[in-house]
């Protein structure tokens, strides 16, 4: 039997044991958090503690949590919920990074075709964000700046807190898609002093079909979705216990969190070493940088990516060329030509994002792999070459 | 130990055994469908297989599917979708029943904002749709009808495919909250004649967290969350798999189906004709008029509605007195209001809806302590009111 490897937590999460366990006790809740006999009253009662659990592991408040169906719901929440109430204000233009995720990018882009303006911060390819370039773009017309905590395909952690202040000095609203920082960092949300976080459960071990999307108290938005009055008016539609309990279990494990984000990240240096080691003509993407621990972003010099990702599939490795949501495509990955990638060189790249369950084991297995098959495609395309060369 | 009897199936269902049983394969596949590796493909599979199951169930191509987090997105969609290819047509006017969901209702009336216009059908308090005012109210400016398959409270069938034929001869769209249709009728959604249809995964014994939106082929649509291209770019987000393979589990129970609906109408017949012969001065809203079959919608003269929900609760029977949504409210249901109840009238009321695992001791049992507890209310209001008039 082959053995399996999974080395794309960025992309999702295998839902943690807790979560499989706690299953049998949600599926009990079925009943309409909404509606007031005994079937509801419990399925209230677990939506509320729920609620609490991921606040606490927020360090936020259960009221501030609009629960939504995920990371993509909640990005565009945040930007098509708030932007209305700031042009009341003469505010119409936004401020992105240029390398979010298109649930941000592309609902950012879409809010021109309403008169709004997008600026986007360039990010080199060492993983830095201009702050010049930003200080330059904001003024008293911007009403939303959003950068994410962390860059899903690169691993790299933007300066969210500096950003921030950044934002509120000219009286900007920030946002910051934490969907890669949720289970990264032992900070908590409170202190980034931000007024809106998206997350996503799936990404943090928990069921798909759940996301938040955090709004300071006093933060004025519109809904997204409309109809009934779940999650204060807010969201509507009927809430997903099972998945947003799921979120709640996975929040329960704080106090062992720290312990896994330190063993996730010395395993992934562990594999980068090894790595090093083992190849020839690779490099990390801004590994100096500060990066979250799970991710190495990889480019193997004269190495198609995607041949590289079928090769090691083949050998049951889970990797991928770039985010999930734009996989299958043969395009290079937006955000590595937003950081100046050329295509052939973003074609040569390589995502390993590591999770709490992965072993030493696991990374030896793909080393070993990973040199075979980076041998055998330099030396088809040597051949090629030579071949080329004597036709 | 208390009976528990659940009534209350058009507010939410309990997950039928076959999802309960599938949870584990189901739970196998966590990988992300748009990841091109094995657990990416893995999870691919079951989606795929899951939309086939639901189309075949609807009598509709898979493509025509676009799944969503549930019914109040789903209209949502329908709605702020497709009106904007409508307007470039010339066309800006919006014709729903005054008896809409809230998701449906709010919606619409979220768009006069952006300068479209709302026309509500009138509904009479024996459940029919005032077909004339339609009629008088379609022109070449209508951009879309939309008129559910059944109301939520009060079980009424509306002539959806008539209502549809004159929504075309003005060159309008139709739509159809179809979210109390589904598993309450035999009726293919293809037979109907409609350009979307909303559905709903938990009211039909699904998990929640699933709904979908049908979108006849050739209909233009926006999206309504921006991201990734899943469902064919019209929907972003990683799919809820676990919800939607629950749904294709339910819909593959399709040959049951016409037992099922039969079995639940009888058992609906029998607690009427029970609670009839039981309890003085009760009616059945628009009792001679079409229902769907699970449906009972009940006055009791001099009874508060409120009361006699949370006397039966306290006997172990879940029972609605409004739609779940907007329960915990002390409202008067919107919905009776718009029928033409008077606001003490509409607080007489309650809704029973019966589901596939309901049985005759149950209604028997409900008979039962409904009329001990109409009997103590009606006695109670009596008292007071003879206490009243001494004072």
């Amino acid at each position: 039997m082959i053995k399996r490897v999974y080395f794309d937590h960025n992309a999702t999460t295998p839902p943690h044991e807790n979560v499989v366990k706690g299953l049998g006790e949600s599926l009990e809740n079925w009943g309409n958090p909404s509606s007031i006999h005994w079937a509801g009253r419990k399925a209230k009662g677990e939506l509320r503690e729920a609620r609490k659990s991921v606040a606490r592991f927020l360090g936020v408040d259960p009221l501030e949590l609009i629960f939504t169906s995920g990371g993509s719901e909640a990005n565009n929440l945040a930007i098509q919920g708030a932007l209305g109430f700031q042009r009341l204000l003469g505010r119409d233009e936004i401020v992105v990074s240029s390398v979010e995720h298109p649930s941000l990018l592309k609902t950012a882009e879409m809010m021109t075709q309403f008169g709004y303006r997008v600026h986007k911060i360039p990010v080199n390819r060492e993983g830095e964000l201009d702050l010049e370039f930003l200080l330059n773009r904001l003024s008293e017309r911007t009403a939303l700046v959003s950068v994410m905590w962390a860059n899903n395909e690169t691993g790299h952690v933007f300066p969210v807190q500096q950003v921030s202040e950044m934002a509120h000095n000219v009286g900007s609203l920030m946002h910051c898609d934490f969907v890669q920082g949720l289970g990264k960092t032992t900070l908590s949300l409170s202190s980034l002093n931000l007024d809106m976080a998206s997350l996503s459960g799936h990404k943090f071990y928990a069921l798909k079909g759940v996301g938040a999307l955090y709004v300071k108290k006093g933060t004025n938005l519109s809904s997204h979705i409309f109809g009934g009055s779940q999650e204060r008016g807010r969201r509507a539609g009927t809430e997903n216990l099972l998945a947003i309990a799921s979120l709640g279990r996975v929040c329960e494990l704080q106090s062992s969190l720290a312990l896994e984000i330190k063993k996730v990240e010395e395993l992934r240096d562990y594999l980068e070493d090894r790595v090093f080691n083992a190849v020839s003509d690779v490099r990390v993407t801004g590994q100096k940088n500060l990066r979250i621990g799970n991710t190495s972003h990889l480019s193997f010099e004269g190495v198609d990516g995607e041949s590289l990702l079928m090769n090691l599939d083949l050998k049951g490795i889970a990797l991928s060329s770039g985010a999930a949501c734009s996989s299958g495509s043969r395009e290079p990955s937006p955000i590595l030509l937003a950081m100046g990638f050329a295509p052939w060189e973003a074609q040569q790249t390589l995502r390993v994002s590591l999770g709490w369950s992965n072993t030493k084991d696991e990374v030896d297995y793909f080393v070993e792999e990973l040199v075979k098959t980076v041998s055998r495609l330099r030396l088809i395309r040597a051949t090629r070459t030579v071949l080329d060369g004597q036709v």
